[in-house]
């Protein structure tokens, strides 16, 4: 799998692609990432990347070109699945939909500074605008990272033997994960749950089925009607 | 605003902290960023920070003592607001809980890995759990970044002038961010809506509202029903 990360602030990226489970796909060879400098890219002296929006108002917007460049210049040298713009009105990630982009093979990722890029670009090459979350960044590289990390995870042997991610928390409709507790025993008069301790196998499994039960009970209290799409829509028919 | 981010990867960090608008955040004078290598309060000459979990099972679990160690510290030095947790499992991050939080002034902010901490970490400490998405991830640390980058643009202050995220998508419920356009007026015979040229002041405001709809129209569509909890619920009625 391929990402190539287009980006106007490439610093930002660097630590987490070199360190942690994405620098452990890399090294193992499952992934590739090419980070791109949006400035290499801009033209005159002073390799101006963004200017003041048509019609005016506040906040500066990324130019077309530098874009329709880079983005020409790696479609000329190979195919790719997605051309993936990360923005907080796009397409919310999930992990089905995270399950569904590790089996693709090129991406390109463009990040944005938050205010915005010439809609240009997305009219003429982003295949998929996702957002991460309904809240807004700075810009879309942290986004760019959060999705290279949920699905490089995905891809077969990235996971430690072990760690596999079948029994994560969303991966099935069936599984929400239970609580964990390692050693000691007791720390600061808080006891492991004794049934954890008993070896009675189908007692473990039996508390552990209760467990997510009740995590995904409260997860659900904690966030039912609790997207804003639902007062967005609501918001829209008063319009 | 203080923000000690506990981690078992502080490597990841390092970055996106120092580069961008978090680090402009901090430069300003307006965040402070502490880091904590769990490894750092973790005993022995293994220094081990995980370990297996009690009852069996795949996957290592982080220890609740180094946790406990390094809280305590920070608790013997200033008050926090709040102690949070990223899990998958948590309240759904959205931009009203990043304008909430935005207000607070001290954070201890806890980075698992993705199969889990002990749970009495949790219940002992934790005032909040976050996810930052119905996704999976491979610790929290990139979930981490995203919460300071999310509330640190909020702080008055943090953005340019003309940068005000009154404006943002989100942040009210009556507004939706339009397209936006900037120099040059053709690019690959993709024109810049005329109106936007125009001059007219209240023709442009009223192409913007009308764009702002469309952006809300599409991301309905793309995401009315995408949230897993809605099928998370369903399957719990079956259980």
């Amino acid at each position: 799998m391929r990402f190539d990360i287009i980006s106007a602030n490439p610093d930002i990226l660097q630590s987490p692609l070199n360190y942690g489970l994405i620098s452990r796909a890399r090294v193992k060879g499952y992934i590739e990432t090419y980070i791109h400098n949006l400035r290499d890219y801009a033209e005159g002296s002073y390799k101006q990347i963004d200017d003041e929006p048509y019609g005016g108002g506040a906040g500066m917007i990324l130019k077309a070109e530098p874009f329709f460049r880079v983005i020409k210049e790696l479609l000329g040298e190979r195919e790719y699945d997605d051309i993936i713009y990360f923005s907080a009105q796009g397409e919310i990630l999930n992990q089905k939909l995270a399950n569904q982009l590790s089996l693709k093979k090129n991406f390109i990722l463009l990040c944005g500074h938050y205010k915005g890029i010439d809609e240009r670009v997305i009219e003429r090459y982003v295949t998929k605008e996702i957002s991460i979350g309904e809240y807004v960044l700075s810009c879309g590289d942290l986004a760019a990272l959060v999705l290279i990390d949920a699905i490089s995870r995905l891809i077969p042997g990235v996971l430690h033997d072990g760690e596999s991610a079948i029994t994560d928390t969303f991966q099935t409709e069936e599984v929400f994960d239970c609580a964990y507790y390692t050693r000691p025993e007791i720390i600061d008069d808080m006891k492991v749950p004794s049934v954890l301790l008993s070896g009675n196998h189908s007692a473990i499994e039996q508390w552990r089925r209760e467990s997510a039960k009740q995590k995904l009970q409260k997860y659900i209290e904690l966030n039912e009607n609790k997207f804003l799409i639902s007062e967005l829509k609501k918001n829209k028919e008063q319009i």
